[in-house]
């Protein structure tokens, strides 16, 4: 029997899973409806949602908790961040309740964003994964690929400190929209042992500022008849990738390093992390949402609710 | 009496003065029509230039000599690269001269670029600048603000090599097409003596990497209202530029340094440049090309030509 329903709402997915008071995962709803889709329409947030639950035939009085941009300002109902340090009861304690009229009467919360005031920082969604992580056992450091990639120290089951790369945004920007687009190839997908991408990875991992004097002469290679497209494409990957983990090699000394993986992505990551010399455990990004909901919901419903 | 027309055609403009031979400017004749708006008109190239000569009076037989982008793949007349080491002599023999049918029979000949080939980099336009520079007597570093920032160095009155930095291109991306637009002000002007720019420029010069892990936070504190638009502006300015002259330190140590001014831009250099503990002589951009213009024009001409 479902004891709540888990939801992830990010800028482009929406992804919901009906759990067992157990934990236990009973049925699954995803989409494309994320928050800048349904901020974008006129249909709004509470439809969408509706319509996963009926999918997920979820009983009206089943709560529901969401992590993720549903609750940035720019999305359904604003939960302000929560600051460092954040423990599952911090988090879940500051969950905001989305107004009984937009849900049918149904208890519906959205955790909190983490925010880092000391060297400014904030994260709305990977705050959950992380809390699933520290709650696995894992101590050390995380480190979450995606568009704007974070790593993030776990300490004693919680977030101690994190700190967000523009990797992913600026790969994008530069391949798309700077004048290095003339030298990118159709497909933009890179190989994790392609020779022009570790030749990148190792510069800029040995020295990080190596990438603003090397980005223009990609286009120059390619102008020249020196670098293939393909090639070019693997090295701007290689050295924003490397400089970002190059970066964070110093704050990586002696700890232990877990890497949340998505599919491509993941793997260019844990080939930068090989190549800089650490070692890792990859964790999955959906268990560790899963299991930081899991957690937060128990803190707010209580165990009679979720092991009924 | 004029003994040549000297063009400097750039990306996005047109400056065309004429010459005596002793080497004064007679009359100049501007516009915003750029290599990028006759490539992209049905107009192009030949009928830009000839409303020009015709307001510059250019008697139909006096030659014309340009320099810029007008000669890239994509211009009029594609002038390929000349290679390192570049004196006056290898880039006014590499000069490629307009068919006459385009040119109503007058002689009109575009200078290359600089091609690098040990590192990759290009460039067209600023070599007749750097060229001109040299032949004023400079040795050591040209820093050379825009776009695509570029770092020569001049010896025994020639190019010897080259760096270029995407670092305007790159503030450019990011505080208009990126999560960091959000924290951006209306006004991008960024004053000299901003604190924001001063503080951001000490960071990124003293670690150049240290940018990567402080792009996001410009859109976090603005988010947390710990820093306000107008200072996350100048706060991107500052790391930009201060990492691009801080990656450029070692190579700039003993060496006399010469900046090639913009107005605003140019400034903005200059802090970075004075914060970095580096004196460095003012030199003017437009000065600078017509010299080499000039230079150029008496190696393919003659002094005959040029002193008629």
């Amino acid at each position: 029997m479902t004891a709540f329903i888990a939801v992830d709402w990010g800028s482009t997915s929406f992804r919901a899973w009906s759990i067992r008071a157990g934990g236990q995962v009973l049925a699954e709803s995803r989409s494309a409806e994320g928050m800048l889709h349904c901020a974008g329409s006129a249909t709004g947030f509470a439809p969408v949602l509706q319509a996963h639950l009926a999918h997920l035939a979820a009983p009206a009085d089943t709560p529901v908790l969401i992590c993720g941009m549903a609750g940035a300002r720019q999305g359904w109902i604003e939960a302000p961040y929560a600051t460092l340090p954040a423990p599952v009861a911090a988090l879940a304690g500051a969950a905001v309740r989305v107004p009984a009229e937009q849900t049918e009467g149904r208890d519906v919360r959205i955790l909190p964003g983490l925010a880092q005031q000391i060297e400014s920082d904030v994260m709305r969604g990977e705050e959950t994964q992380l809390l699933g992580l520290a709650l696995a056992g894992h101590q050390g450091l995380a480190c979450m690929p995606g568009t704007h990639c974070k790593w993030a120290l776990l300490q004693n089951g919680q977030v101690a400190g994190f700190r967000s790369y523009l990797t992913g945004e600026l790969f994008d920007l530069l391949s798309r929209h700077s004048i290095l687009r003339h030298a990118m190839p159709e497909s933009l997908r890179i190989a994790p042992d392609d020779p022009a991408f570790l030749a990148a990875l190792d510069l800029a991992l040995a020295d990080p500022a190596a990438l603003f004097g090397a980005l223009f002469g990609i286009r120059a290679a390619e102008l020249l008849g020196t670098r293939s497209k393909g090639e070019s494409a693997a090295r701007l990957s290689g050295l924003l990738i490397g400089a970002e983990v190059g970066c964070q090699l110093r704050a990586a000394e002696g700890q232990a390093v877990v890497l949340v993986g998505q599919a491509g992505l993941g793997a260019l990551y844990a080939a930068a992390l090989h190549r800089a010399g650490l070692s890792f455990t990859p964790a999955d990004a959906e268990e560790a949402t899963r299991a930081g909901l899991i957690a937060a919901a128990r803190e707010i419903w209580g165990t009679a609710q979720c092991k009924q």
